[in-house]
């Protein structure tokens, strides 16, 4: 019998992710398509249409999550699943992301192409809002879909121009009028998820295939310093609540805190300050911290830190913390992984285990239904960044393993 | 004869500093009438309305700057002016410019009252783009007024929402159809800037008059830091080129070297992060810098230790330092200072000499004609602040005391 990774065009993956990459192409060669805006919406249109031309059914949630659907013989029972999202951060690249969604729409096109229909009926998801970037927290829609968070929790979320995530989400879900809806919460037998390493360790050691293991703890924070407004050229040093001054002596020392063990990822990306004129002593400063370490006693240990610092930093300011979320590290089926070696095995595909350095989507449906990653090497490992790139050969290869991997995992009872 | 200060109404001065402040009024007491907003546009309309109401001349040039004027009994003399500015910082208070202009408008009345004409005419000024928060630097008004900088320099720098200085100034100048314009760089015999103080020490003192003998120096600058966007999960520690981390290690260091003499005045007010999302690593930063201390000596060392500092702390980054404004310390007209003493002296009120520690339109006047500073107390020395406040009483003084010195300047053939 034909493998369905016999039938994955490469070439077809390619142009497909070059087409979806005009959607908020950047000048610069990178996408902005952040979540539920105008090019996502354009980029969702596109992928219904695209779908429903290879005869697959879309429909979507509550949440925005947009799926394609290949029947089984069966339809009643769960489907599997596979896929990622197509929001991107406002500087990201083309494969983050876009091509999980496309190397699952490619081996589904393959099963097809080669003829099978599976007892399982698969279906290829795009979640809403992984990046996390217009509305913080990310994962908005494997949360929602897996019930980790509530509408309730997540619809008041604003965004820097004050629109609310709830308020986007029904803007969403309007223009989809034609697309039926389906509830949350729907059982899923198994779900895999393609995606680019973002790291550097496959293009390294020129190994294709990439069998994730899991996902590293993360912890995310906001820190608020409030301080008082007073004028740059009268204000005395010592009577000053310079908010700007406490957060820079906060961010140093927990940079420093955070450079032993040295692959720890200490990261504060979003910065903002109020009222961010030249003259007047910062009032207010909101920063973002990402802590993410495969070792939870790592995590645990510079957490602890972090919050002392902001406490011993803040001088004549007040300084609140707020955690945003909690990670610990997880590990992924054993059975979802074993299909994945096998299946790079069989198609004579280097491969080795590799852990997430990165969270995704596969985070919350692991704790759902058996739940697995493929990586495929990324240039220099750069991610979030135009220039973010992949090599053609590596794109098809992952598909590849992934069409063996969904029929095999929609055909098995042992799942 | 009666002095123009008997006729000065500190109930009207009031009055008229409360009707003011309802022009971009803010819920917690303060004023955001940023320069050439709709906010400040209104306030300019009623500053024509109320100058035509009580027998002033108004008109404009191509700064936007307003006058309002009084003649005199031999027009073509240049004239004495007196004011100050009414944009305000984002989180600004009713005192800071707008008392200057209201305090020489009160004046200006009093010698109408008092039935007196002088020799020269006198016009109350409000300056545009004082604060510099919107398009920075500030000082538009009166650099272009005494011809420090030109039309061409100011008119391409851009607000944050990418409108340009020159295009604001021409809507502005299309909403004043019926206010004639006189040319820039016309002669003044002399200028008095009334203000308050925007520090502590006549508070303290119990002082209501001081006689502003200069301004302290100020350097201003531009720092932008260029590193590389990565993934906050992924990349790691020793390959990242983290623009925020480069200037949070540059600002931690100028606060420190600042710190001694410790009456340098060193603020860093505006910071800006690309993309300035949580889960990624900052690929640009750019933040201000503004410097100020009365000795130049100490400014010109601080300015080499920045330049020095920038240059080591950045690390894998790249990093321009630009220098936007340099302005040495300066030291008032004597005669204007000694108009000030004498008529503060002859109304019995308490006043000491005082340097100015911010900078005001007075400066750019000071290379123009005699010029001086009446400063009056303002409570804990607090501005650019919603709960700048000052006494009436104060406030009554100081235009007692400016409409005795506008008299003196407008009769007097010595200066």
């Amino acid at each position: 019998m034909a493998r369905p990774s016999d039938h994955v065009d490469g070439a077809r993956l390619w142009r497909r992710l070059m087409d979806l990459s005009r959607f908020g192409a950047r000048p610069d060669g990178g996408v902005d398509r952040q979540t539920l805006t105008e090019a996502e919406i354009a980029a969702r249109a596109h992928l219904v249409a695209l779908g429903r031309s290879l005869g697959l059914a879309p429909f979507t949630d509550a949440a925005a999550n947009l799926f394609l659907r290949l029947p089984g013989r069966q339809p009643d029972r769960p489907p599997v699943m596979a896929g990622s999202h197509i929001d991107s951060q406002p500087t990201g690249g083309r494969f983050d992301g876009a091509y999980g969604v496309l190397a699952a729409l490619e081996a589904v096109e393959a099963i097809r192409t080669a003829g099978l229909v599976p007892s399982r009926p698969i279906e290829v998801v795009a979640f809403t809002n992984e990046e996390g970037c217009r509305f913080a927290p990310g994962m908005t829609g494997s949360d929602l879909f897996t019930g980790v968070r509530t509408l309730a929790e997540v619809a008041g979320i604003r965004d820097a121009a004050g629109i609310a995530q709830g308020e986007a989400l029904s803007a969403v879900l309007a223009c989809d009028r034609d697309v039926p809806q389906r509830p949350l919460l729907r059982p899923v037998a198994a779900f895999v998820e393609p995606h680019i390493e973002q790291g550097p360790f496959l293009e390294r050691d020129r190994i294709p295939i990439g069998v994730v293991t899991g996902i590293q703890g993360t912890r995310r924070y906001r820190v608020r310093v409030t301080g008082e407004a007073a004028h740059a050229g009268t204000a005395e040093r010592h009577e000053r609540r310079d908010a700007l001054m406490a957060a820079v002596r906060m961010i140093a020392a927990i940079d420093r805190t955070a450079s032993d063990p040295a692959d720890t990822k200490l990261t504060v990306g979003m910065l903002q300050v109020t009222p961010n004129a030249p003259s007047v002593v910062p009032a207010a400063v909101e920063f973002s911290i990402d802590l993410r370490h495969p070792d939870n006693a790592v995590v645990d240990r510079i957490d602890a830190e972090i919050r002392a610092i902001v406490e011993a930093e803040r001088g004549p300011c007040a300084a609140a913390l707020r955690q945003i979320q909690h990670n610990p590290s997880l590990a992924f089926s054993p059975a979802v992984r074993g299909a994945i070696a096998a299946a790079a095995g069989r198609l004579g595909l280097p491969h080795r285990d590799i852990l997430s350095a990165a969270g995704h989507d596969a985070r919350q449906l692991h704790y759902a239904c058996p739940t697995g990653m493929i990586f495929v090497p990324c240039r220099d490992g750069v991610s979030h960044n135009p220039a973010e790139w992949a090599e053609p050969g590596d794109l098809t290869a992952g598909a590849r393993v992934l069409a063996d991997v969904l029929w095999h995992l929609a055909e098995s009872d042992a799942i």
